[in-house]
This record gives structure tokens, sequence and C-alpha cells, in this order.
């Protein structure tokens, strides 16, 4: 039976916090690789992030921080990416050991920029990282919501289902459910797209669009993530599990969205750059979308929603018009 | 081509309403059949439905009223039924004239009780109208949004696709897309069925599961749903079309779903009857829940949202137990 090792964190926002509790609570210590030491020394000093999820209280007994990404990737046997998509190469850079050894998980729910790849394919091409040492997380799973300890269903993607298993076990417990997955790619960009799609959602809530018709969004959100993930990687998935479908609910649904609060903006009129500067921070779904526009310029899948979303954010396009033309494009 | 002819709505609810206000806005008349003539004298006096929908006016030169049911169906050609469905047994009852010849069009989300047949083979088999002239009108619509002239999308059911497409010409409007179909069983199935999954989903939302749960919720719902329309009536369709997804997320994720506020008040502890006496009403999916439960019986689909709703609103027995049992059953 594979053994995941000594589990470390690499990257420090919400969701990282979140993996961290669930994770900690199982294995009682920890690695955690955060890029501000300021930010260490606040964690070490109050016993919680000082940044996300502060009603999350920790054992700092428990935890060896570092920010310098060396000694916790040499140190530990697994490592949980949780960075921001575009920045996570910024982070490798700075590596001086081998990454092909180590069990290495993503649950970065972005495109690696330029190279235009998923997490674990960059893993795989730049860092000779094998597909079975490769692993994704995924699911519906608000880090707010796993932090107050409400039941959340995980999905750990690995083409070695043993391997995804035994990092299940880790994180299984009382408000955690898991299963397994062989389906890394599908899952992957089921996660990028589901934050296209809340963008989509948050533009059409902006123009004043109601539920009826958020409904059909969806619907057609789920069928267009279905049409692309088949033409990426076609093996048969149902694409009615949490994983995919429920992932994009919980996103397009959610008032606490980072990406769909971004579209509402944008659909009330905001340009992008002064919706950025007003919710101080990037949606992520941001960078997603221009990623998968390129993506699929090769793969030619039709995707009416992501290219509204496109003309709208990269070619000032205005959201009355593209979502006219997408209205008349649904089913 | 066919011609739909003379338009008449059966039933004076905020469904009801919403429809007559689509078809007469195309058709310039109508015939309106409600039971009270205490509400059509309030209507004539007002320009508005007295009860329902108060914001939508209408011409009452448009409509003719009538409490005599046969007065109507004597009169028009396309009788469009919206009452609920426990009581569209006792209208009909009234009726002294035959309905084979009529074009009629099923708007009642729910199943005839005792019968437990969905309501196009109620017609069939106990007024003789022949499956090509019997239709149904499905999709994601809150009444609400139609009175506020939100985009939203119906489908019209009909094993005759001209029909059909008669039908939704009269609706298609502005703020009206509309799309035919041949699988009026499933649409009726599937238009119950989300009622049951609106009250799961308030059950577990008055027990405190969140918003990663209710996404895991619908994901199950929609496989359910889809297990049991691919029993009742095998036929190639896509669940994820808005007639049935859409559907089931529109219901499931409003807080203004008479079901789903029946649900969550289960949820937090108040008896089926106290619930019903709070709410003043009583919720479709209540009834729903029993019927599918019955007709299930000899189906045998494996349903564990629907058993346990029936058996937290029909056997008393705890909403925690219940769907503490269902959480271990979802993926």
């Amino acid at each position: 039976m594979f053994n995941c090792g000594k589990i470390a964190i690499i990257g420090g926002g919400s969701w990282a916090t979140a993996i961290a509790k669930i994770v900690v609570g199982d294995t009682r210590h920890i690695g955690w690789y955060m890029r501000r030491d300021d930010r260490i020394e606040d964690f070490r000093r109050l016993g919680h992030n000082p940044a996300y999820l502060q009603s999350v209280r920790f054992n700092i007994d428990e935890i060896f921080f570092s920010s310098d990404i060396n000694k916790i990737v040499q140190n530990y046997d697994t490592l949980v990416f949780v960075t921001p998509s575009p920045y996570v190469k910024n982070h490798l850079k700075k590596l001086k050991c081998r990454l092909r050894d180590k069990f290495v998980v993503t649950a970065i729910k972005g495109i690696v920029p330029d190279e235009n790849l998923v997490v674990s394919e960059y893993f795989h091409q730049v860092y000779d990282v094998p597909y079975d040492n490769l692993a994704c997380l995924g699911g519906p799973s608000h880090a707010e919501e796993v932090a107050l300890e409400r039941l959340s269903y995980l999905t750990v993607g690995c083409g070695d289902r043993e391997k995804a298993q035994a990092f299940a076990d880790i994180l299984t417990s009382n408000f955690i459910k898991t299963k397994t997955s062989s389906d890394v790619i599908g899952i992957e960009y089921s996660s990028v797209l589901k934050n296209v799609y809340a963008i989509a959602a948050g533009i059409c809530s902006g123009l004043k669009f109601g539920d009826n018709f958020q409904a059909v969004l969806m619907s057609n959100a789920v069928q267009e993530m279905s049409r692309f993930l088949q033409a990426v990687y076609p093996i048969e998935r149902n694409v009615y599990d949490s994983v995919y479908l429920g992932d994009l609910l919980v996103t397009g649904y959610s008032n606490f969205s980072r990406n769909r609060t971004f579209g509402t903006m944008i659909g009330k009129g905001y340009s992008v750059k002064s919706a950025q500067i007003e919710m101080e921070m990037i949606a992520e779904g941001y960078f997603g979308t221009k990623c998968m526009k390129e993506i699929n310029r090769h793969m030619h899948v039709n995707m009416p929603i992501l290219d509204a979303v496109y003309n709208i954010l990269y070619e000032r396009i205005s959201p009355q018009i593209e979502i006219k033309l997408l209205t008349d494009s649904f089913r």
C-alpha cells in the first residue's frame, strides 16, 4: 500500500489553509511553505493564518513553516500545491532540488500562463514528474465552509488509483468525504472552466438577468464543459459527478465567489481594470478565460460561453451585445 | 400547418397568470377558467389577478372569464391546464363535454393522486385524448420573473412536433425563448421530481448543511432523475437540457420556492402539519413525493433522495438520520 509520507502545503491562501486544516487533522504534522516571512511570524504568534480563515486555529507545534521552498521540498514526500496559477512558475523557479521522486498533488484551479498547460501537465513536462506521481484535488468546496466543518466532498484524481486512495484516506474525516478518479486532466480543466462560467453568471446577473436565465446558463455551461473535456481528453466520464457539475454549481451560484463578483461588476458596466482595483484582487477566471481561449484555438470546440466572456474581458465588446448573442445560441 | 385556434387557461394561480400574460400578448384574446366568481369579479374590476402577480396588468377586453369549465372547454380549441395537481380531478369532474378533439396542454407540475399518473397520461386514459393532442409545458420559470419580463426559456413537449411548434410560436416573445421536444412523459416526471429534490435541498439547508453539500445534492439529484426517466420512458434524452437540469436548478436553488421553504421548515424541526399551517399552503412536492414513491415501488429505480424525503415526510423518521444515510450514498 502506498504511503504519502510527510506532507507539505505550498501556498498561503484560504484554500491552502483549509487543506492544511484537513491534512494536519489526520497527520498531526505538516510542512508549510509561505512566501512571506512576516506572514509566517504572525501565524506563529497568533496560532492562525493572519490573512485567511482566521477562525481556524492551528497547533503551531504541528507545523514546520518555511519561506524557503527548497527546505520544504527536500524534507517532505507529498507536496500539495495551492498557489494561484499565475504565480506557480515564480515559486518553482527558486527550486534547486528535483521534484520527480515526490508525490505532487495540485489543488490549483487554474492554468499555467504562457505554456497554457494544466498544472499536472506542467509538472510532467517541465519537472519530469511521472504521471503516476501526479494527483489533483477537486470538488465543490468553498474554503470557508470547510473551515466551518460543513460536510464537503472532495475528489482525488491520479493515474495511480492506489496513490489517489492513500491521499483520499488522509483527507477523509467527519466533515470530508472523498472519492478517487483517474481523470486528472478532466478535473483540472473543469475547475478552470467553472471559473469562466462563474464570471459569465456574474455578468448576466449584473445585466439584470434572473434566476430562470441563470438555470439555463448553468445547463448550457455543463454541456459546454462536457464537450471540451471529451475533446481534450476523451474518456468515459460522468460530468454529473460532483467534481464536475457540483464544482460548477457551487461557484456559479455563490455570492462569495470572487469570479462571480468580478463578472457582476463587468455586467454592471465597470471596466476590467476598475473592477480589479475595486476588488483589490484578481479573479483567477480572468486569466483562465484567456488561457482556455488560446487552448481552444487549436481544439475548435464549440464554446459560446467561453467566447462571450473572452470577447467581453479582452476584446472590450459590450456585455449586452455578447450576452444577447449567447441567449440566441442556448437550448 | 397546425393552428392552435382559440386558447384558454384553466386555473388562477401565479403560473396560470404568467402563462395568460404570455399567450394573450400574442393572441390578443384568451378564455380563462377560474373556480371562484369573486376572484373573477375582482380581476375585472382591478385589471389584474387579485391574488397572484398583481403587477401584471391585463386588458380585460381581451379575456373571456368564466367559472363554468364547460363554457370554456366548449368554446376554445387549445386548453392550457395550470391548476395544482391535487385539484385537477375535481375541476374535470364538472366536465360535460368531451375533451378528445381539443389540443390539451398541461403546465401542471405534479401527478394526479390515486391514479398516480402524470397529467398527460391521465387525460389520455380517462378522457380519451390521443397522445398527439397532448402537450406539456416545461422549463426553468419562476412565474415572478416571467411577470417581470426577465428572459426565460420554455419547452413545449408533444408527440406531434408540428403542434408543439405551433404552440411554441405563440409563446415566443422578446422575453420568452422556446424549444420543442417529443419527451412529454420525461418532462412531466422531471417537473414532479424537481419539487421533491427542492424539498430535500430545503431540509438540508434547515439542518445547516452548506453550499458545498447543496452542490453535491443537486449533482446527485440530476443523476437520480436521469435514472428514473430512463427506466420509465427510455428514449435518447439530454438531461443537461434546461427543461430537466435547468428546472431542477431554478427550483432547488430558489429561496422563493414553496417546496424548498417547506423543506427548510422540516429540516429545522417543524412537523409536516405545523409547516403546512405556517406556510398557509401546501407545497406541491409534498404530494409529489408520495406519488413518486408509489410509482417507484413497481419500478425499483435506485432513488435514495426520494426515499429519504418520503421517510421524513410520511414515516416521521428524523431528518438527521435520513440525511446522514443519504450523505453516505452520495458520490
